[in-house]
């Protein structure tokens, strides 16, 4: 039995990696930690949880913590999981972040972006960019995982077989995204309220969103190049899901039998991506509560572009259900184990 | 394995079905029933069991069907069960019954409220009412069940211990009850458009729901005497969920640890009812997905009446998780047995 | 022209205010008083108002504000209007409260209720409850109007023409009440966030909330007894709109047109009041956006009961349209001046 | 009083005409037409209308009604206005037609994108694109007018000045587009049920949408040079409103300033285009009710690209709010006669 602690158990993806955890065989959860709610019961914050969680939320303590647990997640603010890092913890434990800290390769990138400077870069080379369909071997014996962002696991795994491939063009690439609102966390801010939400679509971050260089980072370690790209996320009145709408220059012409071949070749081993039917668009509503990525694409001759559509649920691939899958791939376990989440409609 | 076939498998609640048996150890779905999509594989209908079910849907064939399998579900509109139940079937087969055809034991009282005739009145008797929590012994030998009412589910758990133990008056029950529009079932209707749902609250058979019947009968059964009741339906811009509010008076003054102590007494055994702590409201977000009823009471001195609250899913238990708690009994198997679905939220 | 302030116009109501009043031919705003954003333009905070409102909100300041305004509007938490009232302010101008500081003659009540002390408890005789269908003629001298609670307006109007006309048992009265969330305001709480009310309905207050005293009061005033009753609001995920039914034992066995005799003598004047064609269900849609309250009723001779449904949009009759209304009343205007607003569908 | 008849006027576009056309000081409707609710009073239909309109539903009858009326509106499915549209007709009435039928000047793009044939191209040459900003001159005069699409009217009033000045690459564009459910009408279709549309974002008719041809034949009429574009439509779990983000290439580098110096000099003196302040991203919820369109741009010198944003109410700006406005200029009203509608939030 795996034992887990999660600090930032009381955001939404802190509680979904508790609601998985729960269905997974081989871990435990010993350590629900909550600043906020330090003095609750876990289910007192989360009634979902009634008579399954019994715990009490626990004040961060990653010293004794680190000597407890096997396995430590960390899904808290921009910045917390860097400022505590040092090897002593590392030595004793292993730790799967899903915040931004260690995403981002480039120290000077991330300062750049999330404006913060970054307390531990020290460990920016030895952590893993925990996207499995990319990296599995390297997450195998990683220490430390950095957790991908949920627009860029959505938008990698969608476009980087056609980057690699050679057949788009890198400099052409437009990730417009879409994602409900459980994404912008439970903090009590007017702009998140329901009425504010509600019978609205907004874009925001626009030219300016964090994730940008994430996707670019990944996007150009694929390619063999720099790539720069537009990215431009909106927030729909949904709790779950993220839809990316993409769009590339194709370098020449090519057919779809051609391109599903590659989706093809890359994806038909991986139980997580499904490569959807000619003519079916991804949509949120098919991945929800499931660790799944839909995947299509629609050939344009007319404009020479492809437009490549993806749809996951942000709080389960797009973070808990990755954390878990990373968790699995790193002790050994089944990769899938507690992660056969049959999706929930409607 | 137990062999399961779905009639009306495509309908949410036979969707439902479906989610909910594929992660169920030891049930097997050998029938896709579906008189509307036939010549279609499963996973068109509902695209998030791509890669999960490779079957194609199935016209119904109830005598083919009860000679392979061990039990069929019908998840079809009223009547159509009635209309092939004979005793061939129930000799080779045992049928869980999600419609109303056998719910209500007075056949004169289902023909008027449903104004329909009753094709197989001579099985009314045999079938069980398939709740559970008061009939498992019953069920456990059961050929046929009448899988209950979302509405009476919650309404009967929630309310039925308050009466059985007599400390409200029988005549004053009004049930004032609230569902999301997954209950209003998958026909192409306009009243249950996106736009003529989303934004509004209604009531809808006032004084004349189907389901006014159902709740009476089981609640006159256990009060031993005939209780009438008001029971007023309102649809609700959301997916899941039922909440009922109801109100009695008391036939006396009763303390809270009192009538605590009632239903702890009926329900700590049961591992699907779940008894809020003090002051807890039941929502229905914290049982989505789930097959839990979460119950709880507010006593009113001014009026000397009593507000019962109860919230469920309607999709599963009220309808194919308590179907499936019902065949686990059927069979001998764990009650809970692909049952531990921890409810997801947001 | 009427110079109009407004106290807390950044509130849902208060901008709902600006809404109506910027469409009405005989009233100017002058003050945008807003404690929160007083250094902000006013659509700023509200970009629907961009081009359309050039002011700055502006600090409260009740005297330079009393000199300068015919007719003072506060939009503002409890307590407030009761701490700021004195005869100097009431003698240079007209308050119309959209608190509920003057609706509650019984300060023993109010402070109950309210668990506030009253800084002003001898305004509460000459304050008015400014419902318009109820209290025109003591409307049109006032210089203090109590605009009456969103619940209260709904239930008031659907249910007083029973009570009055000693159709139903006043014991009897069960309001189980559903509010849209514009009703909870602005404020930045994790309850109110858009994926804590979205798919989900909960009841709230239960036996203990705010508006059953003010409900009491003025059914006790017209019944010439005293009535208590249950009251259970709900929080409804959609933006407005308050549908209440209600429930009573009927004294005696009445007819259909009997009691739609007693509604149409009722309301056949009253613009705001439409008594809906029999069998149609009022329901939120039909109502939003516009100062219309839609009545209906069912009567359920099974049960002896009645079944009273009212919908309204909280923000306009349940707060603004209504304040605005009985500013025109109060100035002599035609009452339906500015509030002859088409509902908005879909 | 210009006399208005409408047919289709009980689809979603055609009730909110009559919303418009009821609060407009100069317009009458003497003609409801509907062809599925014929033998119905109108608020039979749209319950909103009840005691605002008593009329029945009228069959269509084209040739009494263009003798009757001084300006019909057609909200009809696409081929239906061409199949009736003759010079008799013509000669005694005015037309606005809310479909696509006049919009595509080139006959063989709207077959091949229509795939219908059209009944009557002898009047595409004299049917005016009713774009008020782009021909407000031509629309006094017309007697036939193609309404425009919702997409359009967003699309092409964004980007059209851009383009017109020579700024962007007329090759780059590509437009991301969201839509409320409204857009998709009020036929009982599952795909547009509320359990289908709830908690969900689809692409769809990607690189194939009708609506393409139309924004491509006016930009490239604008640009002076053909415009081949992408444009992806999105539904989103909303009533109205239509969000455009739209991307394109800059030929060279500009600065904020420039590119708002544009904007500002094609939109100061238009009322119903709202060009926002630096840094405010348009939002639905902004306009929802109202006519205008608000607009802003982010210049992103990383990708020497402009992201354009549009936000609109599909039904009031992208269809009869539009139509009025065109009616308006047609007889010589106030172009903003019945449309100085404050968008309604939340």
């Amino acid at each position: 039995m795996i034992k887990v602690g999660i600090i930032g158990s009381t955001g939404y993806a802190g509680q979904e990696l508790v609601r998985i955890l729960l269905q997974h065989k081989e871990a435990q959860i010993i350590w629900y930690g909550s600043r906020s709610y330090s003095d609750k019961k876990y289910y007192e914050v989360y009634q979902n949880m009634f008579q399954l969680v019994d715990d009490h939320c626990m004040e961060e303590d990653m010293e004794t913590l680190a000597s407890q647990a096997d396995l430590i997640f960390t899904a808290t603010p921009q910045g917390y999981c860097a400022s505590i890092m040092k090897e002593e913890i590392l030595s004793n434990t292993k730790i799967i972040d899903l915040s931004a800290d260690y995403r981002l390769k480039d120290i000077d990138v991330y300062e750049k972006w999330y404006g913060i400077n970054h307390a531990s870069p020290q460990f920016l080379k030895e952590a893993v960019y925990g996207l499995p369909e990319l990296n599995r071997e390297s997450i195998k014996n990683a220490r430390l995982i950095a957790n991908p962002g949920c627009y860029p696991t959505c938008s990698i795994l969608s476009i980087y077989p056609l980057l690699k491939e050679g057949i788009i063009d890198p400099d052409s690439i437009i990730i417009d995204a879409k994602s409900g609102t459980s994404g912008a966390g439970r903090g009590a801010k007017v702009s998140n309220l329901y009425c504010e939400v509600n019978e609205n679509i907004k874009a925001y971050g626009v030219a300016s969103h964090r994730h940008t260089p994430e996707i670019e980072e990944q996007l150009s370690s694929v390619a063999g190049q720099v790539v720069q790209l537009s990215f431009t996320p909106h927030l729909v009145p949904m709790n779950r899901g993220i839809l990316i709408t993409a769009y590339a220059l194709l370098k020449h012409e090519i057919s779809y039998e051609e391109v599903r071949q590659i989706y093809d070749s890359y994806y038909r081993k991986e139980f997580f991506v499904r490569v959807l039917d000619k003519g079916i668009c991804p949509e949120t509503r098919w991945v929800e509560g499931s660790n799944y990525v839909d995947i299509n694409f629609v050939l344009d001759p007319r404009t020479k572009r492809i437009v490549i559509l993806g749809a996951m649920d942000n709080l389960v691939k797009g973070a808990a259900g990755q954390a878990v899958q990373n968790m699995n791939i790193m002790f050994g376990l089944e990769e899938t184990e507690g992660l056969k989440l049959v999706p929930i409609f409607p």
